[in-house]
């Protein structure tokens, strides 16, 4: 199945995409959003945020950086973002780590009409744990998606998008998405993606321009987001020199987006749809 | 005529400049500024931004992250600014996109002794449309600078920079300059240059920079700013390797600043003055 | 004396550190940490910060962007962090230039149990005239370490450390560090360093990984990692080509960390204890 038209469309469209995002990786997520050929404008104070919201096509919330102001910002533009039917993606980054973290990120997963949930495992794990369909949550001992622990990873995810309404995505050394129906395993990706600072972060606005691109189909747009991340990552680490560290392969990593087109999106995709 | 003198007053002279710019790209900006042989100091909370302007040489405002706490230390550090005679560059970064942003950027230039205005002609429009001068604003359907409009665009700015009493820049494919007198077009700059996030930032920053080390020519100093960086992105571009994209360039165009020298600026440089 | 182990421990134990530090450098802060085997937690607002500290081994405190909301995390991180007894760093960034900056300096150094103070001379002078070791700073003119002052400036450091009961640690192109006793001066370094934004706040996020790793010596764990980074700095100037930069010094910078290893280590490490 070719992911091409997903990208292709992002190119054509040129989507905006409004974060409030973590201040320690705005400056990569604005660069990586140019690199796919959409734009990112960042703005967390909610006076501001809320025009920014309808001048953008869609919302990346991450709540990698918490401050009243941006938590406020974030409930105000995703309502707006709601009325005005645009997408919203969450990215609970962090959550489980404070209880202000894991306090917003369910509260905003039960007061927004999201459309994406971006995270690793344990992220995805606290915010199923916080919502309705808690009671769902399988025991999941592994915080990282395992060959052993796919099958009853990918049960759960596909039960919480069901439950959830929208498609959850959970990245990890193999990446899974549900939009509660089909299923997809993406293999593609390099595990230099997890020394860089703020790479979840990237992926969650990216994934944002792809579904504002493509809104015919969200779990495809989602599933071709993480792909082309996943390929640009083997990319990057390719170009890598022998004297360049992870720095160099944040650069590398952009940059491949930033040259990523239809066929070589194609021609290394390592994905399935179950 | 020659661009020299401008850079290597800056080289000797190394200005600190006081930073209240956008947290996307500070770290480029402070970069940038250490490139070109001047310092940065990012201070956007009132209480410490008042003793940082009085410590620096002069004042780069950027409206593009705006905070009750960051519009009050604009606000307060540009009084200061203007008490102790340095000099103040407003980049009016995203005004039009939301009213805390357009609004802001009004009375900004409407209270602040402002030495230089920097922006995109959407920008410019914007502010230019607030101001008193708002009659004299002509009808320029595009938001670009083009070989169609350049000439009705130079007469805007001209009337704009002379109205608001201070040097205003339009950056562009083409970038025009103007003191309300003299009228300057650079043609130096690449593409790529719109490709990486902040670059109108790091323009502003540097800018701020040349004027502080060249107060006797405050036009032919933003003048030679425009050029430097645009020299810089077209050297930036040549040494961009086949597999490099927008992370790296940005790095290349900061190491570019780093190496300018008066010799390749004046080679290089593509600029009139009319 | 070798250096290996102290860097083996970081790797080995993986520490995380909770950093309160400028929004200018916090995306290399966390990419430095990265590559020294170490994670970051970027967080500042007090309610969120209480839980990063406890999740993490040790806390770092830039006062390089200060608000009212990141002074009172800085205070009560580290009272929690001083409570579960964490190692705390603290990095004066900017005391002197502004009173916001030299108080608020004062005041972390008098209430939180600091386990070292990182900085460049000049803000170290700052911190201690304001302590209640004010009598004991001597007069040293120069704001930089030079072979005509290092004597002087030893003397100080060790009395500042002494008084103070933490280590102490000079960055400049020599480094000095004491823990009141012991005495360490590290040539190893690259000019280049100080033409790269937030340097120091790097340094001082590897050192608290470094500190963290090994509790049992804090003094030689500050040593390591003041030498690392230096050795760093050499192998990142003789990767650099001829036209690359200050930016790209900084990605070697962060690259030759990510590739360090003690053999390397022990091999270029310029530093003698006294």
């Amino acid at each position: 199945m070719s992911l091409k038209l997903y990208l292709d469309n992002v190119r054509r469209i040129r989507p905006t995409v409004h974060c409030i995002t973590s201040a320690v990786s705005a400056n990569d997520c604005a660069n990586a959003l140019i690199a796919c050929g959409a734009r990112g404008i960042m703005s967390d104070q909610a006076e501001d945020a809320v025009d920014i919201t309808a001048h953008c096509g869609g919302l990346n919330i991450s709540i990698g950086t918490l401050y009243a102001q941006s938590i406020k910002a974030m409930f105000e533009a995703g309502d707006r973002a709601g009325e005005l039917g645009r997408p919203i993606l969450l990215d609970p980054l962090g959550a489980g780590t404070s209880a202000l973290r894991t306090k917003t990120a369910h509260r905003l997963a039960e007061d927004l009409p999201l459309t994406v949930i971006r995270g690793n495992l344990k992220e995805i794990k606290i915010l199923a744990s916080g919502s309705g369909s808690a009671h769902a949550v399988p025991v999941i001992d592994d915080d990282h998606i395992t060959k052993e622990n796919l099958a009853s990873v990918s049960a759960f995810i596909k039960q919480f998008a069901e439950a959830s309404q929208c498609v959850v995505a959970v990245s990890g050394e193999t990446d899974i998405i549900s939009d509660g129906n089909r299923l997809a395993v993406v293999q593609s990706g390099d595990p230099m993606m997890s020394d860089i600072a703020g790479c979840g972060s990237m992926v969650s606005a990216v994934t944002t321009a792809f579904v504002i691109a493509n809104p015919e189909d969200i779990f495809m747009a989602v599933t071709a987001a993480f792909t082309a991340c996943g390929v640009c990552g083997e990319i990057a680490k390719n170009h890598l020199r022998p004297e360049e560290g992870n720095a160099s392969f944040r650069n590398r990593l952009i940059d491949a987006i930033y040259h990523l087109n239809g066929e070589i999106l194609d021609k290394n995709a390592r994905y399935e749809i179950l």
